[in-house]
């Protein structure tokens, strides 16, 4: 493999210039011309065809099924933020008219979304396409009219590479400047903290540890002009398990949950690693056939050293942990692989060490038993932000339920009803966030064309001559926007 | 005046844990009952009468007309945020159904806003009722489903303290948990920090000076759960005079600038404190007219001591700065009493001494001359984030200088043409915030009903049963709110 050495720290004020001005001619572009530009860099990156699966399964060990499916997704994501970006009802745009003969007269006012300015994102390793250099944050932030400039994951350097040059043939296909993407190299520190707090820029996305997200969250903090950073980091989704349900189908749930689990070696941010359920014959039974399924699974590999040595050293401290039983071991592997592993405590021992809360990256999972049900109500207390929580149960013990409901519903961004976590839809309603420590900030989704909103804020336009308004605002709508116009939504021209 | 000690810090815990029981109530309270609160709390500080004025303009020498002017303001924002949260729009609902037939299946996704938590609420001395107790922080958080807490302002303890009785007994007639709304005092920096940093609290509205607001963002972001402080702070909102139009009405421009810097004593967050104009005759000709009209203005009291002799400071120094020269001195008065000062400098200067872009906070601006059309858009270059930009141009003018208010859209929450920006209308199209240091989060309004949405976040509900939905996400649409289902708008049912 090629070497990618850092960027030297003294060239980072250059990359951010560049940004800067490629903003300046970016952010005037209209939305259809981002829109057409997203839609260019879908159909470049279709263009590498198979030489980008080759390359991300070598710097990944991500199975080609996984690796096509992730890139169809991506290109859909790309295609899909430029259709909401055209249609501009993200805007939410807000015409409030003049009333001229009020004392003192009512001015004309006009509010819409403009650009941030430019984006520095910190790509995933677990998504190489879809949360990584052309992924989510980069359509979003393009979508938004900002600039970007992606450090490239150490984990995947040349698949970064490849979706980069096949963003900027965009650019140069739309006619746009070239650097309104930039790519650099940097595994230190240093090259992370000198991008967040370089004057310029002016948000951060990122995928990735607690430890990451919250230290580049603390240096945008510290910058004399702070600056957002939507940080998605652990996260461990637990499932809820009622009883009546458990008894009709102990065996299947234990099926979906172990699928769960194992999917994609239990790298997903949304990986189930709690389960909570109540004390009885059907757990027993679910227990079985969980441990049973989890025992059967073939070594995978995982996606890089750190991530797998990072899972070996976790799970084996959890079987070491006071009051924790182990139903399945990890196993030693060679290479990158692993087993997954299931680990069972009381409810009493899980609200006394608080490391029982933390993520396990990786096919592992710890079933809290509560002695009764009202017991999943206590449990749900003492459980930290998360990206999702999940309930299984028949309709009438969810409707008898409905205090457990509303705890989680402040616990999570996203409540899963006789669903597994697992399997994140990229459509409007989706909230892919949730309450501290699950993101730095929960008011946003990292999926779904809403993500275009971190990247943005609002500005009034009041007493503007109709020919100096943004096209968006302008009275006739030429862009056929949906527009709130005094306090009514419509899609036609001011009258 | 009657003496209003501190909140013990030990108090602290219990206000909070009050706050919290009363949250988990409040927050699932329908959006009627909300609008319903509101209404009830405006017709509360009806109530009170003239009292409350009596009491506001002894604490605060606000001059009567002015305070009934803003106890109306008040009341309309309690009525038109209770009508927007009713109406249930700001939710920004959005429902995708399922595809049962696609592979894998695509589940029902449904998306909202809920409240965020426990809200902290540190008034503004300048507004001792549309921006402190039961002001738009307030009412923007009960629309929000948020419990709250008010620390008084000090300036106006009193005033605070009968709209405190009246926020709670229209609690109590809507048979509301009392704690919705809690009233410390505190004076000392002590109180801020332990209110800021408690576990319970979830978000922060301030509205007051740069170190103040700073100083609560930096202790938000240093709690281990970091939460997000939305802080008002200072502005100059700059005005730029071209020059065909100050050719055209140097005198009356003037006299609408000299109306906004004089307007309150100076003390309104959008005060005009910097003026850009283009060297030559007529603006000799506006200079003269300008200090004749500040000359003339009589002495009149400021909020109180602090505001005052921090004017007088400020002014006094300005005036000793290298290269700035006198055109009006603010002159010593008896009791708060303070007159108008104007001052002058070059853009040369203004460029090399930042010093002179800070906040004089009162009736004070600084006329910065320069020496050509063009250097108007390095002076914008030059200011830091400002809640307001103004242009004063002609329409040939105006359409001439695009470069100029490009670069003003990236400054400011609002930009004016032809006026000045005095004056905020309460409503949705406005945006009252900016980029730092004007607010700590130009995301967010703070005036207009948009101010709710500074409270809540975003909650997905997958594969929910719909009568385990909330009413604003049900099928049949029980509250009448407009809704995007499937990518369309509609306030009709789900098909």
């Amino acid at each position: 493999m090629e070497i990618y050495p850092d960027i030297p720290l003294q060239q980072i004020d250059a990359v951010l210039e560049k940004s800067q001005q490629a903003f300046d001619t970016y952010r005037q572009v209209s939305l259809l011309k981002r829109a057409e530009l997203l839609r260019a860099i879908a159909s470049e990156l279709e263009e590498i065809g198979d030489a980008w699966i080759q390359v991300a399964h070598q710097e990944t060990n991500l199975p080609e099924a996984r690796l096509r499916n992730e890139r169809a997704r991506t290109i859909y994501q790309l295609e899909s933020y430029g259709q909401a970006c055209a249609e501009g009802d993200w805007m939410r745009i807000s015409i409030d008219t003049a009333f001229p003969n009020r004392n003192p007269p009512r001015p004309d006012l006009r509010k819409m979304m403009i650009p941030l300015g430019p984006v520095v994102v910190f790509g995933a390793s677990n998504f190489p396409y879809a949360y990584s250099t052309a992924g989510g944050d980069t359509a979003s932030a393009l979508a938004a009219g900002c600039s970007v400039i992606v450090k490239a994951h150490p984990a995947h350097p040349e698949t970064s590479a490849m979706a980069t040059a096949a963003i900027r043939r965009a650019l140069e296909k739309c006619g746009l400047p070239i650097d309104t993407f930039q790519h650099v190299y940097g595994a230190s520190n240093e090259v992370g903290k000198a991008l967040v707090q370089h004057r310029n820029t002016s948000a951060v996305g990122f995928t990735g540890s607690f430890n990451g997200g919250k230290q580049l969250f603390d240096w945008a903090n510290q910058r004399p002009h702070p600056i957002p950073v939507f940080a998605e980091m652990g996260s461990v989704n637990p499932i809820f398990l009622l009883p009546e349900q458990m008894g009709l189908e102990a065996e299947s749930l234990a099926e979906k949950i172990a699928g769960s689990v194992i999917l994609g070696v239990g790298q997903f941010c949304t990986n189930p690693g709690l389960l909570f359920a109540v004390e009885g014959d059907s757990l027993l039974h679910f227990k079985n056939k969980l441990k049973a399924l989890l025992q059967s699974v073939a070594p995978a590999p995982m996606l890089h050293t750190g991530i797998k040595d990072n899972y070996q050293s976790s799970s084996t401290e959890w079987r070491a942990k006071a009051g924790v039983s182990t139903l399945v071991a990890s196993v030693e592997q060679p290479d990158l692989c692993v087993t997954p592993q299931l680990t069972e405590t009381s409810l009493n021992r899980f609200i006394q060490d608080s490391s029982l809360h933390q993520e396990v990256f990786g096919p592992a999972t710890l079933l809290v038993v509560c002695p009764t049900l009202s017991d999943l109500l206590v449990a749900a207390a003492h459980i930290e932000g998360q990206l999702t929580c999940s309930v299984f149960g028949t309709p009438a013990e969810l409707s008898a339920q409905s205090g457990l409901l509303q705890i989680l519903q402040t616990r999570c961004g996203r409540l899963n009803f006789n669903m597994v976590p697992t399997g994140v839809e990229v459509v409007q309603s989706m909230q892919h966030g949730g309450p501290f420590p699950a993101t730095t900030d929960p008011r946003f989704t990292a999926v779904g064309s809403d993500a275009i909103l971190r990247f943005v804020r609002p500005i009034s336009y009041q007493n503007c001559p109709d020919d100096l308004l943004p096209d968006e605002l302008k009275s006739a709508n030429p862009l056929q926007i949906w527009r709130k116009i005094d306090g009514a939504w419509s899609n036609d021209s001011v009258r």
